[in-house]
């Protein structure tokens, strides 16, 4: 069995002003963790994906990033997106080029901005997935939620079904649906049911069979993509690529895809596979209370402090020395050009400053 | 009549940390007022005292801040202190250079570092007290007190005598004692007594009057000043400034000359006019709330800022753009190398930053 990651790098993370940029997305950053997340996602594959099978979408601003952050990566290891069209047609250009290696090959689609703690158990679910993925199923991961979150996608597995077995003892659900970011009651109700798993963004299926979805369910991509495919390796490529990507409607792979696929009536068999990985989304600054080092006042600091009668709080300083006296709970970060002040329950909210920022078409800080 | 300016410049003000700095403190920086404190003060005292008879004391570090921002000032305004001594030997060394210009002209010694709202006001109190003093009497400011304050120290004065009445109607009061930083406790009484003013730190008298006080109460000061007095204008007078100015003992005016001249049996009249002119002593960050301008949420910003749910606080942007998200009463400065975050109610421990840096010998920070 051969594994490809696909990892898509085409996020903005705008929750992460200051340090997060337009032209260096949260994805090329080191959040929390000793290296950009980007490459942690790329290192904690190997062995079972080794670096030759690494693949990554993104855009052409990012090219340049990538190739400073993983130097490692080979020649034809970058798939770009001449413009951004959600997860399908990502997933599905990714799926063309994975084809034309090997259409029995397992793709490993990946999010690039993702932590993960628990590396190893991560590579056996990998290899668990994958060996379901080769038989022609489509496999996700699906996270144990511990707490009513509203900004995640569910996943309904059907406890009625018989689990898939997989060689290493790990158990495939079948999937009853895939649903999308909940208001808090529905989600303290999903969370009550014991039936629902986080939606990690992560899927593992042949090009084969994903293709054959893409045919089934998004007709009209897949009719741009059988395009571009007849072109690749031909001076033809790029032309073809920029015409046929930018005609596609952007739609995410859970709703164009996966959502059809979960019908009884579709041939193809959705699973969900159990993680518990130590995963996070990495969605904003306070996300770092679950994983990052802390100190013995429960800060979690990054670069040149001094903090006195300080708790508990998440601090960055990129090029200064950030002093705090006398707060708790408060996100500090500091880079060359600006500073973000706000308590951890308006992490979230950080994102409302760069449209502030965008509407005073203050570029030089987007 | 003719007053002179002695302006003392050799504060340090390290709760203004990170903004102020040992080469640049509190008076050479704009805080919460268009130009440096130090600049306003000089500004305000024209036309009672013009630019050209305005001395300022200071040591030799502050030089070229001085010169930098007071173009105006003469080749001679400057009167360098080869070292600390506190401010009695500080005063006294004014008063020989002053000596040497009139010895019965008008000292007004006023510090560089306060601010002032009521100019007009200010201007006619100056008028008031410089014509006691120059009848032989000591003056001193008092401001009226607004709250049990414990940071400054009080001036009582005695309710049964009869007030001097000046020319433009200003009573002067006799002065009972002067007395140092009270606690709490203290600070409630004095308030609710009526008899007790803030001292401000602004003194009025001749050279005559007062070197006449060092040699009664200071005799070992007044010594080394005749010393240095009888070099002035010589090839003589750097050598002996340093030599006698070293060897003086750090003594403030206020223990050294004010208390011994508010006794009974000193032959000197001390005074105070009780002045309502919009005095603050800008002693850290919050005091700006007493003056400075505010927006419509109140908060005082300098600089760049995108202030969201943010309301009562003071934000100064040095060099980079400052963003708060939902907090209330804090204060943010950034400067390129350093920011500092606390709430407001924890401004008086800054200088537990600079402690800290101190301890740590991070020089380029202090």
């Amino acid at each position: 069995m051969t594994i490809y990651a696909v990892i898509m790098a085409g996020g903005s993370g705008t929750r992460f002003w200051p340090l997060s940029r337009q032209r260096r997305p949260k994805q090329f950053l080191s959040i929390g963790t000793a290296r950009p997340l980007i490459v942690e996602t790329v290192e904690r594959l190997s062995p079972t994906i080794p670096v030759e099978r690494v693949h990554i979408v993104a855009g052409h601003g990012h090219v340049s990033a990538i190739e400073e952050h993983l130097p490692q990566l080979g020649l034809d290891a970058l798939i770009i997106e001449p413009c951004a069209r959600n997860t399908a047609p990502c997933i599905g250009l990714a799926a063309i080029h994975i084809a034309a290696r090997d259409p029995d090959a397992v793709m490993a689609v990946l999010p690039a901005d993702h932590h993960i703690s628990q590396n190893v158990r991560y590579r056996e679910l990998i290899q668990a997935a994958s060996e379901r993925a080769e038989q022609g199923d489509i496999v996700t991961l699906g996270i144990e939620p511990t707490r009513p979150e509203t900004g995640y996608g569910y996943i309904e597995f059907d406890d009625q079904a018989v689990p898939e077995e997989t060689s290493l003892g790990i158990a495939a659900l079948s999937v009853a649906r895939f649903v999308e970011k909940p208001d808090l009651e529905t989600a303290h109700h999903y969370l009550s049911t014991g039936r629902f798993l986080w939606n990690s963004g992560m899927f593992f299926f042949t090009p084969r069979t994903i293709l054959a979805a893409f045919a089934r369910h998004l007709p009209d991509i897949f009719a741009g993509l059988e395009r571009i495919r007849d072109t690749i390796g031909t001076s033809e490529y790029s032309a073809t690529l920029q015409a046929e990507f930018s005609e596609m409607r952007s739609v995410s792979i859970d709703y164009g895809i996966m959502e059809p696929v979960s019908r009884p009536e579709d041939p193809t068999a959705l699973l969900v596979i159990p993680a518990d990985i130590g995963w996070n989304d990495v969605g904003h600054w306070a996300a770092l209370e679950d994983y990052a080092d802390q100190d013995e006042d429960g800060n979690i600091v990054n670069g040149s402090t001094v903090l006195i009668d300080a708790q508990q709080n998440i601090i960055h300083a990129d090029s200064a020395t950030v002093a705090v006296v006398g707060l708790d709970n408060v996100i500090v970060v500091q880079t060359g050009d600006a500073v973000l002040v706000c308590p951890k329950t308006r992490a979230q909210d950080v994102r409302a400053i760069v449209d502030d920022l965008k509407a005073k078409n203050r570029k030089e800080l987007l």
